[in-house]
């Protein structure tokens, strides 16, 4: 009955199986691994490319770290002013790169908008006294349960590259984005001008798995140096590495990340209709935001349902996020309790 | 047959069940579920003391961090030239304190030794144009495989509060140490002057798990924000919980490092009298620093049998480090081969 | 016929002169001279206060520097979206706080509006994932040539000290602003809740002369580490408190600054009424915003008047600039050239 | 009578006129002048090379900022354990490099020693737990008042090169050494290696004037950016511009930096025979580091000598440094009171 986040959920017991069978006998430590290597070259084959990939264990790390290798200490970062790198990490984007700027923008639908980039663009200049432009950050998908489309990935791949910079993705809900899409992992990254994603797993079944996965391989070049100088370097990296067997084994991002989605679905279906109720954004991944009359939402929450109230405590905005554990038993629970209270 | 790190080991056992056991419901993220909340009590027993506790991945990352508490930028850390965190860290505590310098000493054993500490810091001086004294740290056990006595730590804290400095400890194998001294985690600790200690599970039977233990409370008021910064908050936190509810569960700390520090015992009394032979420090944890002849050294290679030489590949110094898993018939093996080849 | 920004000025006559005057003998080095001291105590009787004080030579060290001092690497800045400190310093805020969050504002006027600070500080939550609110910066004058009322810097600290924020107040054109309020020093600054101030003088007549001014002590602790640690320690601290020593010197500050507002305010009263014109910002300092028609700014500019076009090229907004240095004449010349080919 | 530092002497006549002369009419601010193009060619003459160069306020800043164009965060800077860098600038060079360690060798003479630093550099390693040589820096002259012969700077470059290290000097007593080498500015800079030079005039004559000179041009790629987001570009750089103008007009330079040679000599010669006396280092610039019985330095104290005692107040060693401006009678004062005294 827990909608707050997909963080709430557990680990998938095909990961969880993975790290038992990977218990055995000594390996070497720090990603020098039989495992470790056997994920980068399935990280190749799942993309169609050769990549350059890193693991670490949280998705702030993952997208502070890679940031830091795409913008200098005097450069500016382009994200939506929701981004997850903005409001949601204490700053480590800001940490990793020595203290580079996000320029937040503030696109609809919680994307940022290729229109209003390029305008921002424009108006900045290489004088000395300003952060000079260095990448932009998406979020697939966004903070907002939105979806970028491939035409929308490629044409702020396309300002991204007029202007000279570079194109990161966060891909904390990645799984997600691509089931929604139906695009292949090669479409909706390199193929549309990503330069690194940040692929998360963690909030989707395993126990703490991202990897940073460079598409542009130059950029890789001292990322090694500074994961372990974050501290991110795990000595038995095969139990991370592991995760990610199993991740990428017999689709199981797919199945788990599908049906999250449904279940978001679900939700909306059958809530967008009630009196009073309006959906916030679209649903387009795993989170419905809604609101719902003030009374519903205390029956909601006297019932045990558990979810945030979106900016605030007071608003009638709520976030529902559903992940590969979220039980059609309690969403169509929630939904009748809903329409009850309505 | 390696003895190259107890990095190289697997996981405990019981470990692995106590993960397992776990991933059952959902739980609320970033260390605010019901586990974290036990180990922080558990602590607070083994230590003896209101503590207030963090849980990180790696050690890298845990003495990163409790420097960045106790030194500001314009600081200086004085440490062992041989310390983990001046050779093997990447720099990554000069990253997460903005800059403080490390000041290296060069004690014997591995050693801080306090006299070469209050002769450097009693040359120091306020003005501006100089690095100010911070912090202290040692490592118990040490890179060498030294032991401070407690008295000897208790002298360090001496110089420490006399000079307005802090006591760091990196206990990368605190549990070691322990068992070789007999003493308790709080006579090693707080009852000694120290402020902070990064406590590891991770080299000791853990999967990766560390903590950073503040004695001195003071300090740990923006570490939640900095470990966050620094990406090293785990959002499924019950996971690194559960490692630690296993390794203090029935003194599994206590098992494994006992075992580890004999099977070391064991290498050095089959090693030390063979002809040609020498240690280089003394035992007293859970590695073996010895030289032996060159011929000796290619026969235990050739046997399959893996070690760092140390300091570089043509060095006859080399590094044996023992393990909760290191297996009796291994060190005997080892011990034989060596002795045959003598 | 210079209007493009009172940095284009030179010297004061008297500022020059104290500079040779100071060249005599030997003086002790890093101010500790007597000249030095000697200004110390002249500020904290132009303040009537207290103050700790620290010279530097530019107007981005003295707001780094001053920042770092208020707030944490995990710290959030509110400041105006048009603040120097945003658009103009490459990042320096950040670079010195080791990576603080500026969180900008939208105030008209290029001001801060309290309401606003208070809205959005009611937003924020303590959580580990978020930037923690630390400071207030405002400008005075601001940006835009605007002055903040006594009462609106009391709101403002209001505001900050019910948050546990510090105020600071960028014054690069401080005595701009001290003209226009007919203020003294004392209410511009503490008596309205400064707890920093950054005075310049550079731009009034000084040579590079700006100083941080600490009325609250407690804040000023480590800043003598941070500005040698920055580069900004002069050896020869004496011809940077010379060019004080002259400016606090019968009231030269007050002279210049009045003759900058003056010349302002005459080319606001030439231009606004002429056909197509239009002020863009209220003229307070000594910077006039103002929108022309194209024809009347190719004019000018033929005629070779300097000055900027406001947001890019081609825009119909112009910023004119006065000094201590602009010529009643060229004011006139400038009115004259616009008014014939309007 | 002051021998504490050249830093306690005033201005060379020539700079302050420089800067009066420069005192008329609006200038471009930011460097944009006239006079800074000027000086950039003339640096261009000096070295007979092209260089790209930036003007900056301190000898700190300029070591500090060149450092961080020539190694990245995870980087090593080799240098003296008495190198200024290390000991005299509050950790500086690890603020601007955002933390790269200084790696500190123990040559004598006060110099570092090409063999010292090749069995240090054989040492590392490019796995990822360590720093990454980047960078050597050496003091020309050095802290000791000892000089680099042409031929051991070579040595320094070569080993930097066979190692893709970059070579940067410090030359805060840069014409010192020049004078003594009687070698070109060429000579001693890229035509024996060196990648860029901090080249000092403060402490030979100007106000506070420095010079970051790139001979390896592609370094200076980001240097604006990092010496604004530093604070160190000055907005009236014209003032700064005319004392390099003065400095290097009529050998001002040498003018001044062979007399304090003298002096320097002239102390030498009178001390280095009185009982009890014995040089510490060889005098080579305009240092002179000699010990001499406690009762004779009581003596010249008491006559109103001043000078520093090196390492701490009771050392016997004392460190007379001589300036452009010490007097010949203050210099025989100096030693016929110490004669008189033994």
């Amino acid at each position: 009955m827990n909608f707050a986040s997909d963080n709430t959920a557990g680990v998938s017991p095909e990961v969880l199986e993975a790290i038992t069978q990977a218990n055995t006998g000594s390996a070497l430590p720090y990603g020098n691994d039989d495992l470790t290597a056997k994920i980068e070259k399935r990280f190749n084959e799942f993309f169609e490319y050769e990549t350059t990939s890193f693991l670490v264990p949280t998705g702030t790390a993952a997208n502070a770290l890679a940031l830091s290798a795409l913008a200098p200490s005097y450069g500016s970062i382009y994200c939506h002013r929701d981004a997850h790198i903005n409001c949601d990490e204490c700053g480590a984007p800001e940490f990793y790169t020595a203290g580079a700027k996000l320029v937040t923008l503030h696109g609809p639908h919680g994307k940022l908008h290729s229109g209003e980039l390029e305008t921002t663009l424009s108006a900045t200049s290489t004088a000395v006294h300003h952060n000079q432009p260095a990448a932009i950050s998406i979020s697939q998908a966004s903070e907002a349960g939105t979806i970028y489309g491939l035409g929308e990935i490629h044409q702020l791949s396309e300002v991204a590259k007029e202007n000279g910079l570079y194109l990161h993705m966060d891909g904390a809900r990645f799984a997600n984005a691509l089931c929604t899409l139906g695009a292949s992992p090669a479409d909706m990254t390199w193929k549309s001008g990503v330069d690194v994603l940040c692929f998360g797993a963690t909030k989707n079944g395993a126990m703490s798995a991202e990897a940073v996965i460079f598409f542009n391989q130059d950029l890789a070049q001292s990322f090694g140096y500074k994961r372990k100088r974050g501290g991110h370097l795990f000595s038995k990296m095969r139990y991370l590495a592991a995760q990610w067997d199993a991740y990428l084994t017999n689709d199981l991002w797919f199945k788990n990340a599908s049906h999250a989605n449904a279940m978001a679905q679900m939700l909306k279906s059958g809530l967008e209709n009630l009196p009073g109720a309006e959906l916030y954004y679209q649903v387009e991944a795993n989170e419905v935001f809604i609101s719902m009359p003030e009374n519903v939402l205390k029956v909601l929450e006297n019932a045990g349902y558990v979810f945030y109230r979106w900016h605030d405590a007071a608003s009638p905005v709520i976030r529902l996020v559903t992940s590969f554990e979220t039980k059609e038993e309690d969403v169509k629970g929630f939904i009748e309790t809903a329409r009850a209270a309505s």
